[in-house]
């Protein structure tokens, strides 16, 4: 493969807080960073490259959305806080999706995704075959993790066989850009068997456990009822802790033991600001969990919560939740927020030795950014002045992106996606979208006061 | 003047909630709207009308951006709460800012604001009549509120004089689309002949009054110092709330009483949610002003409070916010954030007779949102799942907008300003602002710990 010299006016390699190149280049080989210099001196060095000068552009590492779920239900699902959203429209959603439906919501999330900037995604979703299909034809790298319930209750969601089955089928297709990793909904969602079975799948195979807790206050009092313990003790005490590789989802409501036990165990988290403001879960306490060294990523959770999948956005809102949660208008600055969105959320999910930064030898994922715009003005890339970190956190939209490469591969260009084509994608979604919504109709209409069992401590 | 036709898949009137018009037009005839119907039947109804048809796009009205100020400081006063930063940045840069910087601030503010659907804008800035002649330009609808200072400690910001003036130079003209407010920059930025004079000026121009109060929770202390009451009780005894239209930015610490004065006064408020999150002030409490029936209207503060002017975000941060401050996932819904972005906000600003809404007799400020994306996928514009105003609000960013019409004339089409050449105005910006940044740092130099008296209670 010939080599390729990406350059533009401003390299952030996220190597280390204020590293930017002023006239910088990525040399690609391989699909991995064979260089990384000013342009001038890449291109003195390796004549025979093609070169890909991006004007008006920075280019940074490709943005790691730690926790996701594809989804066609944006917008519908409004209003509600999260146990009782989960019960009047998601679960039921869940009892009646097919898998082509899954498959239409993976391709055009990870559209959006890779359009917007990210070039990796923690996706929890359903029927992962056609998810981990999407990303091989997107061109995202992806960690799939199947929405697992091993409970009466919840033996519409996937299971722990279609859990294994995956793993087996895709854990490292796709030339390494898909990762698979055990995935449980919530921890109540699964009889001890069940519990039991997803920690020894994790160590077996090597691979991450990925879960949702901690996100509603209510919770607490549950886990105080059911284990009489905190929910991460709870955890750990169950053995989710010894896999190789946990994160947990919000954990909005852990205290000062929780986060220190996290730091302990090398559990990480993904953080969800637009998510825990939107269904009224709380304020994490992230300032906090940065302080005791927990890896803390960035993700925009689903389309259904947020309603969108722009990481800039995500990076954004957690440094203003951060700066609101104690009035502190120092916490949460711009440095931190881009590393949760980067490098740190590459550590939270184990890939830091391949992603998140623009470093020699690792994965050639990375972004161009446009500076030629009023949100980018005025635009100082060192000094006094030096706001290129504040400009890209506060006041860029996943809009800008103009280049996204993951894998030494172009997937979008001119702010447009190569790979797909994105307007069958809208459609597709479209098409099929009201029949998934009229067999939930349905189902509700028939069991709307039905079988779930918990929804907050009655 | 031809009479012309503005045609969409959907037409978001504002006039009431939930009012979607299925294929729906405007005709616009000498800058007003004189017909809203189905595409079908206004064509049939004015067949010599030129017809502008936006496939893939929802019209609404114009977003009115109720709290703003140009400036170049984006990204370059990072990090402090509100008082210190004043200190620390911005009145510095006031002692030095010249007349031909502010102008280019405004053009590049305003530009930015339109080819993000932001059709009318309340800026308060200095020398304005560069804003003025700005809005001329560009074509936007603005009230131009200057930054005074009337007090020995505040003299290098504009006078009472420079206001007058400009209210005898500006208000009306541009068509009608500049208006000119008396403004403070704050109640204690003046000495008492300076507050009798900007209310008898109000008054006597029959214009309103603008300034900020209760930003900050340390502000409720000195004004108890001060005046022995709260802020909205001592601006109502000053006799500020006598002005014909007086609207307060931020509004962050009022307690229950406030909020009643306010609504029996009939004064409104900007609400700058992102800033109030980004400078650490706290959270506004709109859920109970709206419940009084003040007019809450959005502002985005200014580009360094904020960092961008996308009054997008800043009706999904209002919603988000909104619902966080209770814990009450159903508060500040979709309707009430696109209401202080549209109707409310021209209601909080005495314009609600002649924008805010799409309806016959009133001004053609629309703008036309693409609905081929991702983030409007899918997309219901009636019927069980109705999410066309949640789309809107939580997944739509202002580079979704493809056409802003203000006053009838089209100011952006395909996403691109037509009436200035924006490239031009982001380098005449980056040309100036570094001239600024050395004045503002040469004064810092011999004046690091000068005159500025009150930064907070001693």
């Amino acid at each position: 493969m010939t080599d390729r010299i990406v350059a533009a006016d401003f390299l952030l390699t996220m190597e280390a807080d204020d590293c930017v190149v002023t006239d910088g280049a990525v040399l690609v080989r391989d699909g991995r960073i064979a260089g990384i210099d000013t342009r001038n001196a890449l291109i003195s060095a390796h004549p025979a490259a093609e070169v890909k000068y991006l004007r008006d552009c920075l280019i940074m590492p490709g943005l790691v959305n730690a926790h996701m779920h594809s989804g066609l239900l944006r917008g519908t699902a409004e209003h509600l806080p999260v146990w009782d959203w989960l019960r009047l429209h998601i679960n039921p959603m869940h009892r009646v999706l097919q898998p082509q439906e899954a498959e239409a919501a993976s391709w055009l999330c990870y559209a959006e995704s890779v359009l917007s900037g990210t070039t990796t995604l923690v996706d929890m979703w359903r029927f992962m075959d056609g998810s981990a299909r999407a990303a091989e034809g997107i061109g995202n790298r992806l960690v799939a993790v199947p929405y697992v319930g091993e409970h009466p209750d919840y033996n519409y969601f996937d299971t722990l066989d279609d859990n294994e089955r995956m793993i087996e089928n895709w854990h490292g297709k796709a030339n390494g850009r898909v990762g698979v990793w055990v995935g449980l909904e919530h921890l109540f969602y699964s009889d001890e068997a069940g519990q039991r079975r997803a920690i020894e799948m994790a160590k077996r195979h090597r691979t991450g456990f990925h879960t949702h807790c901690s996100e509603a206050s209510i919770e607490a009092a549950e886990f105080e009822t059911r284990y009489g313990k905190r929910a991460m003790f709870a955890l750990d005490d169950l053995g989710f802790f010894e896999t190789p590789m946990a994160m947990i989802a919000h954990a909005v409501w852990l205290d000062d033991g929780e986060i220190d036990l996290l730091a302990r165990r090398s559990v990480s988290v993904a953080h969800n600001p637009v998510s825990n403001m939107k269904l009224a879960s709380g304020i994490a306490p992230v300032e906090a969990m940065l302080a005791a060294g927990v890896a803390v990523g960035l993700g925009t959770d689903g389309e259904k919560e947020n309603n969108n999948l722009d990481m800039f956005e995500e990076m954004k809102t957690a440094s203003l939740l951060g700066k609101l949660r104690g009035l502190d208008a120092a916490a949460l600055d711009s440095w931190k927020a881009l590393r949760m969105g980067t490098i740190m959320g590459a550590r939270a999910i184990g890939l830091d030795h391949e992603i998140g930064s623009l470093e020699v030898g690792k994965k050639a994922d990375l972004i161009a950014v446009r500076t030629d715009t009023p949100r980018m003005t005025p635009l100082f890339g060192d000094g006094p002045y030096f706001n290129l970190q504040h400009n890209l956190v506060h006041a860029v939209r996943g809009s800008d992106v103009a280049l996204t490469m993951i894998d030494g591969e172009i997937v979008v260009e001119g702010g447009e996606l190569k790979t797909a084509d994105l307007r069958a994608l809208i459609d597709h979604a479209r098409a099929v979208a009201p029949g998934l919504f009229a067999r939930r109709a349905a189902y509700l209409a028939e069991h709307e006061h039905g079988s779930v069992q918990w929804t907050g401590p009655a």
